[in-house]
């Protein structure tokens, strides 16, 4: 896809300039900078700061003007009635992009509004990147860049964009915790300039990016998202979640990024004509950007559950009924080879209860083997107690079937944490409850079953027309 | 309450037999005399084995017959096609009550369902407590007795009773981690003789347990279920979930636990007339549970959001809406006192948005002596980025404002962890999302609204007849 403009100097600037630079630990002034050390960013890095010659060993400079080097990236973070001239300042210096951290711009009312508008026309006039302001900054770990916080250092394949700090600051310490890591993480803000269109456009090219995850309050200009997104959503899966879907919740949205966040109605019609998936939920948003983040698209679209717990197996399959997931159907051929194989097991079929045999590794192989040519998309595995050997199992499994796995794990200690991480990190995505697992599978099922719709459509109208 | 029945010897025996007791570290019956020791039990514990001395350290006996001592409760894990017979010698040995672990019975066909009843037959004319078969046992932290797996001694106030073993044990281990602890767990299995009704009307009585969390397929004894519940869930909130809700779900109800499932309709009719809280997921179930476990009701049914981000207050605002859980209006005048105590602070509402005033624990302590004569029932304050002594602020807010403290914390490293588990030592609940705490700060407010109700209805039914 083309894109309209190079955003690679915000992304991976050669030089940054962080102007209002601090020494007080407290000030983020001071954590940008430091964030941005303890990232490992191998390119020039400037403070800027007039009272104190260096900051964290760092020689500071009292003004950008005084700087001989070129600045690729300007982040500044001094208070909002001064930015104006600072971006002059930048413009001057022909720096390349500038993230204004600074509040106090449209979401303040009027002065805040015009201040806005300035800031825009100058960066516009001077062909500037311009991202925020009002935001939380960006990072790049494979630029080892980290001009936001808290630290972003764990490399994933996650692009996260959210017109939230938190949320993106909730989602990157989920997926650092879970050792998922992102490949980059943009607080657009208030969007003077750069918006999630833009945005969108590029992580489109990057290599780096296989999912988009976007938290938005309302979309600027919705026509380019949307067909933006259109393009976008055939190469990558975009998942969505909407703060400010009710009628409160969006009169505080409008107060807290500007964002009109208009009929519901609008943006479930705006997001499922994009191709993106909607979540409802913190929560689903992480789950299922993670199944995308660790799953291949599954070459069918059913589920397999495989239980040490009948329990845990019947709430996975009420939730499976629930989102009209459908249900692998067994072979007779299959059942009856898992008959002989399974003895003392009362349940053979789709939920496989495994009851006390799925305490024993060797079961899981057995199961994969005699199950290989089945027609599953998605198999999921739900460990209700702790059960040795996981990650060997979950990995095996997936080979030996050649089925999407997921895992959902139950209790345990902290051995058993140990044992979820490490099967994630052999890229098996793994959840707490079987509701989770079983929600997450279904946003990948429907996901794929509509590229496959509309490759069918597309297919058939090619053929009319030729 | 009256009880029918003393279901005293299942829950504090003065001595406990392990009919199948092993020495093999995998099996049921070496987990079950090891879990009953490391559960620091006092009493007299009996493991029975014909072929080995002794098990754990401990003299193992041939058979129940060659014991001299009284048996207050036996544990059997011996294989199904036994326990008729070890029934009859725990009549004989005028056994108080007995704790059929062993699967093969009414859950897997015509067979299994003759030896059941033969069992419960024998219980009955012996006068034996009959808990299970194919059940997962029973403990009681605070007489030290862990009959049961996972190893459960972390004592709290609430009852599991649970059909399914792991979900038991998953709530189990939530509830461990996050040092909740439990007054109970018990797993009535398939039921031949003690159910739902009867354990309910017991758990009523038992001063330790404040909350009953209920897991169950399908009940079977419904009208003295509703008639006990109605009672008891004026005393205590019960929460249920209820596996097999669906079509597909029921189906493998019927299998797991012989649970005739029903239709849907009639649970979701009959858990309302019973007064319980119903629950749709596992994290629901074990969420809402902590919340009445830890909160006092409310004594107004609406809510206050203090947060640090735009953001996660808004997914709590679109929360709130969605479950319609009434916001609290503060009055003018505390309004202005905020407008004066929080300088830079845009927001000031409900959400109280406080964006990086929110990183001052200050903070907190001057809004809660602004609103301490508002009318709150429930704060929830969001801390969205990792914030300073916490338990503090959580503890000092309660007081203050004398509303229930709900706490939703995200992001952070394994510090604000520790800060999580110390914000709930002192009676705060604390949640991973906004969503889910407003979730289970929903049903603690339903569940106080629908007594209150009921209160004002017999109030104005007795003036009227009066």
């Amino acid at each position: 896809m083309k894109c309209s403009r190079d955003l690679t100097p915000i992304f991976e600037p050669h030089s940054v300039a962080v102007i209002g630079a601090s020494r007080e630990p407290h000030k983020l002034g001071h954590i940008l900078v430091s964030n941005i050390i303890k990232g490992g960013y191998k390119g020039k890095l400037y403070p800027i700061n007039q009272k104190v010659p260096d900051i964290l060993g760092l020689k500071t400079y009292s003004s950008l003007m005084n700087l001989q080097d070129e600045v690729d990236l300007a982040i500044i973070v001094t208070p909002a009635s001064t930015v104006p001239d600072l971006m002059r300042e930048c413009a001057h210096k022909k720096v390349k992009a500038v993230v204004v951290i600074s509040g106090g711009f449209g979401e303040i009312g009027e002065d805040g509004r015009a201040r806005q508008q300035e800031v825009a026309r100058i960066a516009r006039d001077a062909g500037i990147l311009l991202l925020g302001p009002s935001c939380q900054g960006v990072s790049n770990p494979y630029a080892n860049l980290c001009a936001t916080w808290p630290l972003n250092v764990v490399k994933g394949n996650i692009a996260i964009i959210s017109q939230s700090g938190s949320v993106a600051g909730a989602f990157q310490s989920w997926a650092e915790q879970e050792r998922i890591g992102l490949s980059k993480l943009i607080d657009p803000g208030i969007r003077a300039d750069i918006d999630e269109a833009e945005l969108i456009e590029y992580l489109a090219n990057d290599p780096r990016t296989k999912v988009i995850a976007l938290y938005t309050e309302g979309l600027l200009r919705a026509r380019e998202f949307l067909e933006t997104s259109k393009k976008v959503t055939e190469q990558k899966p975009m998942i969505v979640l909407k703060g400010g879907r009710t009628r409160s919740g969006a009169k505080a949205a409008l107060s807290h990024t500007q964002s009109l966040a208009g009929k519901d109605e609008i943006y479930t019609g705006a997001f499922k004509q994009a191709g993106a998936i909607r979540t409802m939920t913190l929560e689903e948003f992480y789950d299922s950007s993670k199944a995308f983040s660790l799953l291949d698209l599954p070459k069918r679209q059913s589920v397999l559950i495989v239980t040490t717990s009948g329990g845990l197996g019947i709430l996975a399959l009420d939730t499976c009924e629930d989102l009209n997931i459908p249900l692998a159907q067994l072979s007779d051929e299959a059942e009856r080879k898992l008959k002989a194989a399974l003895t003392g097991v009362t349940t053979i079929g789709n939920p496989l209860d495994l009851a006390d045999r799925g305490l024993v590794p060797e079961t899981y192989l057995d199961i994969a083997n005699i199950i290989a040519g089945e027609e599953i998309g998605v198999s999921l595995l739900i460990f209700g107690d702790p059960v040795d050997d996981t990650p060997r199992i979950a990995t095996e499994f997936k080979a030996r079937t050649k089925t999407q796995v997921v895992v959902a794990y139950l209790g345990g200690g902290e051995l058993e944490l140990q044992d979820r991480y490490k099967i994630q990190e052999l890229g098996v995505p793994v959840y707490s409850s079987p509701e989770r697992a079983i929600k997450a599978i279904s946003n990948i099922i429907f996901y794929q079953l509509r590229r496959k719709k509309k490759s069918e459509y597309e297919r058939s109208s090619s053929q009319r027309f030729t």
